[in-house]
């Protein structure tokens, strides 16, 4: 190991990940520093509890460091607070808080690792009618002599008097670095690529070349990008990944913080951003390429941008300050549209590149929801419709009789596995899916990453990490079921179950789901009281959000459709949404699975441009309903939280 | 000295730079990549024979070198043709010739070391009547709260209904970003500084900021930037430099040649001359903030910039291809003038503002030419009148009865300096004045960087570098007057005086203006023969030019004035130039300075929008006459090599 006498010197196990930081970070600035990744829900915050590690005490040869407990610090009092006594016995500390001031080996358990998230941004539909905003008009140029000597622009712009279109259009400079090159590359016949008939964009020789766009889909914590042939309508490749801002927060009040008390944060979490969709583009250009149609498509080729994402994304990926989204009254910066150079923001494709930045109606109905509905309102005009879209926020659209109401439900993060006892989000070794037999109340689950039921396991080593949204609906709504919850979300303190725990600590009950054997937690998995608890109040949050929009239209039809978007969408059972009563009453087989809608509203955009007005016209036309402002609010989301008596 | 196994050792002296560098390179190179400075007027391309250098043959225990001649490898057939016998009998190498094989300690003799030049790019008008392009503008933002929740933007754009001028005004990047901050700074009060009325370019609290400008004069070899403050129309402070793009060569052609054969070579150029601009402009903003009426004035309050120099600095700080300017018909990207973001190209001024660019009416009556003429134009409106700019080559423009003719003649690097057996650009150490007795034929000359003729010398340790432009005009008018040389520009052989010498290689005379002990080159300062052809062929090519101009209003008036514009203007003797016969006949008190004639036209374009609008209608009425297309035009040019008979 390279040893520096001004740095301490760190090894994280079990990755083996080594290196030198400066003494006085914490263990957890210290493993980003060495591009360590750790949970931390709350963003470094101190605020819960999640980032746990292990200081060895010993002298570890192989890497000549002498690892101490007391290196990290004399214990605070926040890790008193935040873990529990067995863990503070077992030497655990908060990475967050523990100071790195000598040389360490710092073990991360496994609960505290990131899992890699299981994306599932593929758009379902890959075809879009195409009418994008840049057009090809091929132009001959007539050459400069002595004689009559005209200077290049000059003489494109009286070649460009032909296409009446073209009147006035401006230059972007790359266009105008292009120029001499194509000129004299293409003796004078050249095609010019230009946006919106307003702007030429770029300039090359007559060719055959393929025009491509990029749609980015932005989540929190996961982002896909979609490249597509702009003349085709297709799209010819995808590649999506985590969002890497995930390690400053996994939720937008979390970034929204990191910026605050960090100056320069803001540039630091959008630059990372950036790169990352610069990789994702290259990769699905990699992808093209490998392709018959493809080869030697370059980030030159892609011409046109569209990006979607909730409020706190689009204005951090544009470096706006996303502080007013985070405080009353939710203010975004722009409701319309925004358009910029590609350039600007740091994304590397054509220099002359436009990116189409989604509406954004409310701080917390943002161009994701926008996006979303600009593909379904077609299908949403047939009666009163709902469009959801579940994240930390649950985000509601309303369509009726060619109105539009929105409202954004405070859902917490808990339906995304966070802030539950074992909860995580939707990676490998999450439970996803839960069975409990009302008669045994044996269990029943399935792990992300694995396609069969635990009780078809036969010799698989596979342990449980945690739990994720949609395990801990069913989990709850199983228990339900079962009669171990009763209507107001008490647990019952006895069972002849040996999975029914009291909790010594609180006298609490939780629910075994796993027992310590099958995980890799080293203690059982459990469904406590609290867990419970979170899953009344997010479906209460939606469920009240679906209420005061009806509320809109009482008198004036029935609810058609329920249309679920994102990936919480794709992994929920409807069935179990219901026996929760998270969504207002409809038969289930009216409820669809719309898929990544957002993505490929974002995808439909980038290649017509009749639907980026759509977006537009959309935007405006939502009305928002700020639901606390409602006079019975309070009660309705008290109501809201017992569990529906007609399971 | 840091030793580096795969890099090879160099020491350059008298500098004392020292550094690895990769072997193969030129020592031209290997010099650049360490930052030591060198003279290159052919740009490094082995045309010129300017970049003598002498490798030592011997242990220096003091950088743990053993320089060895050998380690720049066998001399080569381009050294024996461009070095003189006797310096190959030295041991003299060319520095772009020589391969850099293993350590060296590498001597550069005083000639070869590039001097600082002097720069006279100063102002000689400091106001201009203002109206600028950026107005600010106040507006009163309503509130946005939970009842009637509206975006930043929508509320701003509310409220700049009020002023009509502003209706559909875009917003850049910039200012949305700035605008949430602004808004809650100033409690909804904030000013917007707009562009043109059309693109909010910034918003800010309510606050009384001044706001400035930057007018970049930008020269081949030196450039200017004045700092102007856009509402009172003052120059608030300038600062001047060197162009960095010297290192690739000392005029356009050499620079468009670098980009030619260096892959990247234009970015390089690019981002050397616009990392200068960026440091020039803080220079002017700490001597600025260092006044009592300036104080805190940052990047971010620069909100305009305008920039003139020939069409090669444009285009390569435009980032676009020179080389159609290098090659017939001379041909640049645009005739109008072009507005860019400064960020787009790297200059480091408020992220919203804009550079207009000056408009280039052909590829050799570039920007500054028309920067110098609209400051000139009002001037010159009674009676035909001529402006005339000499660098390297000499443009000049005749008005007359409201049009405008313009040309460019080649006059050649002679006038600067270069291609001169001593000549030298106008730095510390040039002979810029020289007075030649005719009886006695002794010689008095002025030292540029020192106060006092060469006769009032009493006991200064001055040395000579060599001769500048003026200096040679000068020396041979001079030998003119005396009879040293005919009206042919043929010199005598003979003279009682010693210091008329003949050259015992070619048999050729030459005059020694100083002594080799009053010289820092070891030998005589001569003007030669050759030095005698080169003044008559650029003085030549001046008178043509102005006689072909002149002949466009033949029957239609007498020449009322001749403005000299630029540093060399500065410097010349109008009574010299007229013994030479470089300009048209007009009696010496109508010829005037104009000092920095296009650095002025820069300032006031930047101030005042009218001056814009101006420039770019001088330019498009600007009639470019081709000298080389006139039937008689080799007959005038040989005509023209003589020397007038009148003198």
């Amino acid at each position: 190991m390279p040893r520096n006498k001004e740095k301490v010197n760190l090894v994280f196990q079990p990755s083996g990940r080594q290196g030198g930081v400066v003494p006085g970070l914490s263990i957890l600035d210290a493993a980003r520093s060495l591009g360590e990744e750790m949970e931390t829900p709350c963003g470094g915050l101190q605020g819960c509890g999640k980032c746990k590690v292990r200081v060895a005490h010993g002298d570890y040869a192989q890497w000549e460091i002498e690892s101490r407990v007391e290196h990290a610090g004399p214990r605070q009092a926040v890790e008193e607070e935040l873990l529990a006594p067995e863990e503070l016995a077992s030497g655990f500390r908060l990475a967050c808080v523990a100071a790195v001031q000598g040389d360490m080996v710092v073990h991360i358990p496994d609960e505290s690792r990131r899992g890699r998230q299981v994306i599932s941004k593929q758009a379902r539909v890959n075809h879009f009618p195409a009418k994008p905003a840049i057009r090809t008009y091929r132009i001959d140029v007539s050459p400069s002599d002595l004689e009559n000597p005209m200077a290049d622009w000059e003489r494109a712009n009286q070649a460009m008097a032909a296409h009446g279109d073209l009147a006035g259009a401006d230059w972007d400079l790359a266009a105008l670095r292009d120029l001499p090159i194509a000129l004299r590359r293409g003796n004078g016949r050249i095609c010019l690529d230009v946006r919106m008939n307003r702007e030429v964009i770029r300039a090359r020789q007559n060719d055959q070349r393929r025009l491509l766009g990029l749609a980015l889909d932005l989540g929190s914590t996961s982002m896909a990008v979609y490249l597509c042939d702009l003349n085709s309508g297709e799209i010819v490749a995808t590649a999506s990944g985590m969002n890497p801002q995930c390690k400053y927060g996994d939720d937008v009040v979390s970034r929204i913080s990191y910026h605050q008390m960090n100056p320069g944060g803001l540039d630091e979490m959008r630059k990372a951003v950036v790169e990352a969709v610069n990789a994702l583009a290259d990769q699905t250009l990699a992808e093209l390429n490998a392709t018959v149609t493809g080869r030697d498509l370059s980030r030159e080729d892609i011409l046109d941008m569209t990006l979607c994402g909730n409020a706190v994304m689009q204005q951090i990926i544009l470096g706006i300050d996303p502080e007013p989204l985070g405080v009353l009254p939710f203010t975004p910066v722009k409701r319309g549209s925004i358009s910029i150079k590609a350039r600007d923001i740091g994304i590397r494709i054509n220099p002359g590149a436009s990116v189409m930045v989604m509406p954004m109606p409310a701080g917390y109905v943002g161009g994701d929801i926008v996006a979303a509905l600009v593909g379904q309102s077609e299908a949403m005009q047939d009666g009163p419709s709902l469009l959801v879209d579940i994240g930390t926020n649950g985000e509601v659209v309303l369509a009726h009789g060619g109105r539009l109401w929105c409202t954004s439900c405070a859902t917490g993060p808990a339906l995304e596995g966070a802030q539950i006892s074992f909860g995580m989000r939707a990676a490998e070794g999450a439970i996803e899916r839960v069975r409990i037999d009302p008669a045994t109340l044996e269990v029943d689950y399935k792990v992300i990453g694995h396609p069969h039921w635990r009780s078809q396991w036969s010799t698989e080593a596979i342990r449980v990490r945690g739990i994720c949204g949609s395990g801990i609906i069913e989990a709850t709504a199983q228990l339900f079921l079962s009669d171990l919850i009763a209507a107001n979300g008490a647990m019952r303190k006895t069972s002849p179950s040996k999975r029914l725990v009291i909790n010594p600590q609180n006298g609490m009950p939780a629910f075994v789901l796993a027992w310590a054997d099958e995980t890799r937690l080293g203690k059982d998995l459990t469904i406590s009281q609290k867990d419970v608890r979170q899953i009344q109040l997010a479906k209460a949050a939606l469920n009240t959000g679906c209420h005061y929009l009806l509320q809109r239209i009482e008198n004036d039809g029935t609810l058609q459709s329920v249309r679920i978007a994102g990936s919480f969408g794709a992994h929920i059972d409807h069935e179990m949404a219901m026996v929760l009563g998270m969504l207002p009453a409809i038969a289930a087989e009216r409820i669809a699975n719309v898929g990544n809608a957002a993505g490929e509203g974002c995808c439909a955009a980038l290649l017509n441009t009749d639907m980026r007005r759509s977006c537009d016209r959309l935007a405006e036309e939502m009305q928002y309903i700020e639901l606390t402002l409602e006079p019975d609010f309070a009660h309705q989301l008290a109501q809201a939280t017992l569990l529906p008596s007609n399971k």
